[in-house]
């Protein structure tokens, strides 16, 4: 099984900790954005849209990382990423179709800008994008005020897909372009505890550092 | 079980199709857009952000119409609509998510213009929007051109994902202010006639009449 991956991409992060947790071997193909990398013909060939993750399984090619964690899940289901129970399932999907469309294009767009140097032109915006990320932070604290976890008792698919983009969102908010844009996010300790004790909680999780990013070392 | 849907909503009729098919049945509360039906506390209390569709099953609540298929093929596995290996699973949800990134955001921006009469508004954007939606049709028309379903030899979640856009497109592309904008697209039985044949297709399963927005009737 290969993955092709790149440092930085929230989406390659996501199968990274999938892999990790499942204890899954694999041969790490890490692709370099600025040399136009996963544009290659390989890599087109593999996934005509030029995007990353892709996972080569064999002959069997896959990516999109939601679908990647999918069928990671329905080959090695031992260690099950989607639930142990049709309602606990429920949640976990809803819950990443959720954050897809309520909470991703927000920080895509502030992500963007900060890593671009384009805060100051479109501050208006960008504040309204943080409003909308608060608010789903927020819920996303509320659960994990209750339960270790997003969803349940356990680890999931559900946290996977999340926590890169904290991780982002909170390497952006530490420019000193955006410290005024991050003021209600940072530090995470004071104003998401429940989101901060569950960031350490992945970073301790066996395999968690070789899925570090790393260009942000 | 009860599901809380509305007519017309390309969401809620994936939930109807999936019901039709794994034979599940059901309680139908249709709710009514214009009576603000959808947003009254009852539905409020079980998904705040006022959608639908809405499924209850006794005290379990799901919402977000990929989530409410995913709990249904969890609950109801006897008739699977996810794919019957790892690898037919995997491709069926990297299509989904790929619908739901490419495609999905082009579509609502055609369909709420025409539906508020403001195609002449935005007619550069839209076309461009047309298209965008045009080179997914066209990559779907390639699959539909040798198998009879999306992906494999059996009706999945991804023809249910796909299936209601494509009606509310064509239905869409009908109104007289639309002529031009879908000049490329209609005739379906010329444009897309791998897409026109599996509409058939879709049409004629057992179910499928009870599944029909009524208001277009």
């Amino acid at each position: 099984m290969t993955l092709y991956w790149a440092s930085g991409s929230p989406f390659s992060w996501r199968v990274l900790l999938a892999l990790a947790h499942k204890r899954v071997p694999y041969d790490s193909q890490l692709l370099h954005f600025d040399k136009q990398e996963h544009q290659s013909p390989q890599m087109l060939k593999m996934n005509p849209r030029g995007r990353v993750p892709v996972l080569k399984d064999n002959d069997y090619v896959v990516f999109e990382s939601v679908a990647i964690l999918y069928y990671l899940d329905r080959k090695y289901p031992q260690i099950p990423i989607f639930g142990l129970t049709p309602e606990e399932s429920g949640v976990i999907m809803r819950v990443i179709c959720e954050f897809q469309a309520y909470a991703e294009p927000s920080l895509r767009k502030i992500v963007e800008a900060v890593f671009s140097d384009q805060v100051s032109d479109d501050i208006e915006e960008l504040t309204d994008a943080m409003h909308i990320v608060g608010r789903e932070a927020r819920t996303i604290e509320g659960r994990l005020s209750k339960e270790q976890w997003i969803v349940g008792a356990n680890y999931t698919a559900l946290d996977m897909v999340i926590f890169p983009w904290i991780q982002l969102l909170r390497r952006a908010m530490n420019r000193p372009s955006a410290v005024q844009l991050g003021a209600r996010f940072l530090p995470m300790e004071r104003n998401y505890p429940a989101l901060a004790r569950w960031i350490s909680r992945i970073e301790s999780l066996p395999g968690y550092q070789q899925t570090y990013p790393p260009h942000w070392r």
